[in-house]
């Protein structure tokens, strides 16, 4: 006997741009969304009987025809409208919409920034989840791609050593990494930007602030600051590469390197990931 | 309280290649080795204890040492002693050593295939994941970037409208595909090449000769031929992409389009995910 | 005084696929088009007027319906009727259309090849380039992303050396590199594809054979025999990046490296360009 | 006759970070170094005489080794320090270095700037080239990689129209672009960091403010501007992608969209280019 086992369907990769034109200026929403699906879907599979299948053209057009009512505020209240529509399809049990937002800032001029002309506001994008079900919605707000690097109070020694053991201690080395987090509320945020900006910039002190003996060290202390500072959340996910910066050896070269020259390098990297949570009594 | 949830570290990206030097020619193995390890991590988080902590560097420098003598066979053969060894640690439960092959093939010459002299044969990489604990070693197979398409044979009609629904019904359209799919072995193969090399081509032959009504349907069919005709594994899962194809309406430049030209996009594509297994009684 | 200089305009990726559909399978034909003119287009610079300025749009248009009649044979030939097209226009002096084709290949059967089902035949790209002015139709061919590798018959050695300098000389190293080749057609070739596949497998013979001093002796020894056996062409350019295969230092790991474990890296890398040709006497 | 033509060698995408260790905090210089030089290499070419043929190795080498003493200023200075270094073999005839700046800011804390931690600005980089023969050096610095958009004064309108075009005129549009521009020197400046800033400047200000009838009348403006406000540049060169943003049709869907609701697209895209510069009397 062969049975279907997890599944899920949607659309990937919807890219929406509202202007929002107010008379002090305009302002640009630049968003990635993701839509998937899970629920009655077994026949689609084992007959190709599509009756239940909505197509995902369709949450394409939702998503663009839902912007232009509903989004008028952050993408967690987007995404959870967004969520909630396809649950009204009866055959759907869950629905899950994933958002990333790319930033764009006014072009600064003399007199003050522009009303409508931006620039790209870096890599780093604000991200959240929401997924729904008929029982209960959860949101998660996040970042992606924010690229980072300590040039002090990082460590990585007394790590155990066997034959195949080259790497030397180090006290005083460069940390870089590409931060993916994300945050579970335990409740809806009374303002979702507020809250993402805040959880940010506990994030981005911890790290800069940090006597860091490793990258686990350093997610462990962001991770409980958030927690502890931020009473909306109940557990942070982190997951970050170890870009290594590896110290140039001069010597050969008649030179000498006072922790000074370093060659970044992609592969191989690092890669530590962990969730902090508030413990359940 | 704050605790610590799920953790995991390692090394990605190990890129190896190994050239074996035999009489009749050489041959070519192109690796890239994630390792993660889990375990008795927590005091390196919580305290910056790192008395425990296997560098990430000695897992690469592990890789390189371990292929001279043991990368001789299949990657699901290598993967497994990784694992193995990095049990040995005592704070390791679990070990999981990720692979894939980047496959070359000879030049073919007037004369016969060159001996020395190699080329990338294409995108598709095989692929291999050993996750072992003490109790258990779980080996899966699997391909990835495997670009597969019908221009026959495929169908997507029947789904539910709703007033946001305006994709039309089609008969005959192209699928287009990227193939990511893994299954997993109820015990380690007597041959894992063998083994290997059948499934993917009762894949592709189902993909080829399937009367598909969407891609959900086209994965049940690959999934249940895949368990049915192959007694060793017992799981298969997909990712598969929809790489749409849509018809150029050449009516308003005065042509007609016979479903002959189309344009290839990326963005946005859907994406539908299953897992197909054998029931447990 | 400020004038405008050398100038361009077009459309790029545009992206098209014709399914031919004979009686004893379909063909799939996959290519990514660049349009580019030069010509009287000061006006749309210095003015903002743009009576002469075809929009891309239209280029992209264009390709998609003259597909349907005269993408039959060669992209040489289907290049060339797209810059002649673009001729047409008396502002255009120069038409410029590049041309890259994604091949794909009937999924093998136990009955033979699929009749409408493939699979993507590797990363190497077959291009074209047809630069058309009212004086004459310059035609290109060549290929794109071809990764190859020796793995003997490849030697650096005899450099000069100086206080930087710390490589050491190389008697039989890995060379991998990927090709980018273009050859320069003195005539149009009487059949495009047999000339294509032709000139390749020169390039690939030789690159198999040549008993290679360095990335630079094998353009030399690809690009003569190139042009000594094929009188239909005049030029021959090459862009090859040295793909470093470093030997992995196993002593410190209580091994030995017998020229068989290997690191692939991408960054940095060498690369080397140049042109052969016959000369002008 | 066979002859050897234009040819060049080098290394590409040395990577170096530097960390300026200053009481007062760190700075972080990244930098991705090209190196490419030209002369008398055609022993190498056609008799595999690598006698004259510094390995490219050197030159990462060479980067790394300079960087120490010599990479204190602009990226403008120290590739002229790395171009004069390479121009010292006598078979040089010219050395080209090409210098991309990745730039970091310091991390933001309650209590002012982070003195040791930074995160990565935005994708934009900065960019410079320095070519060097024994006649002349000439500089040119740049940026890449800026993303700006343009939500009003941006139109495309008055184009001609054939069969083939589609495209309805559009008189306020979204006009959206990742610039590369570089700009030539016409002597060293005096403070390189305040020229190149004051460039940069220069073109935001006018991409912003300019009422533009196409991508080609921006260029013009934005570079004409920098030639008249920047004496100590002669030539600027633009690469415009036009990275369209097209208006979702809302009205199948029951919607209207007021100007407000776009899809971002990547393929196909226009591509503008062109050179402005001071005309010779």
């Amino acid at each position: 006997m062969i049975e279907l086992g997890e599944n899920s369907y949607g659309k990937r990769a919807i890219r929406l741009v509202k202007v929002v034109r107010e008379p002090g200026g305009h302002r640009v929403r630049d968003l990635t969304v993701d839509v998937a699906l899970e629920g009655d879907f077994e026949a689609a599979h084992t007959t190709g009987d599509n009756a239940l299948v909505v197509a995902t053209d369709t949450m394409k057009n939702t998503v663009y025809a839902l912007a232009s009512e509903h989004l008028t505020g952050a993408i967690e209240a987007f995404g959870t409208i967004l969520a909630t529509h396809f649950l009204a399809f009866p055959q759907v049990r869950r629905a899950t919409v994933a958002l990333r937002e790319h930033r764009w800032m006014p072009i600064g001029l003399a007199g003050g920034p522009a009303p409508d002309a931006f620039q790209r506001a870096g890599d780093a994008t604000r991200t959240a989840s929401v997924g729904a079900t008929r029982e209960a919605t959860v949101v998660e707000s996040g970042l992606a791609d924010l690229v980072v690097m300590k040039t002090a109070k990082s460590a990585f020694a007394g790590f155990p050593r066997d034959r195949l053991t080259t790497l030397r201690e180090a006290h005083d080395r460069i940390m870089a990494t590409k931060v993916t987090a994300t945050w579970r509320h335990a409740a809806p945020a009374a303002d979702w930007d507020a809250s993402h900006a805040a959880l940010v910039a506990t994030l981005l002190e911890v790290f800069a602030e940090h006597r860091s003996e490793s990258v686990q060290h350093s997610i462990w202390a962001m991770g409980t600051a958030m927690l502890e500072r931020h009473a909306e959340i109940d557990e942070v996910r982190m997951t970050l590469p170890n870009l290594h910066h590896w110290p140039v050896d001069l010597g050969p070269l008649g030179g000498e390197n006072r922790d000074e020259i370093f060659v970044a390098t992609l592969e191989p990297h690092g890669l530590i990931e962990a969730t902090i949570r508030r413990a359940t009594p």
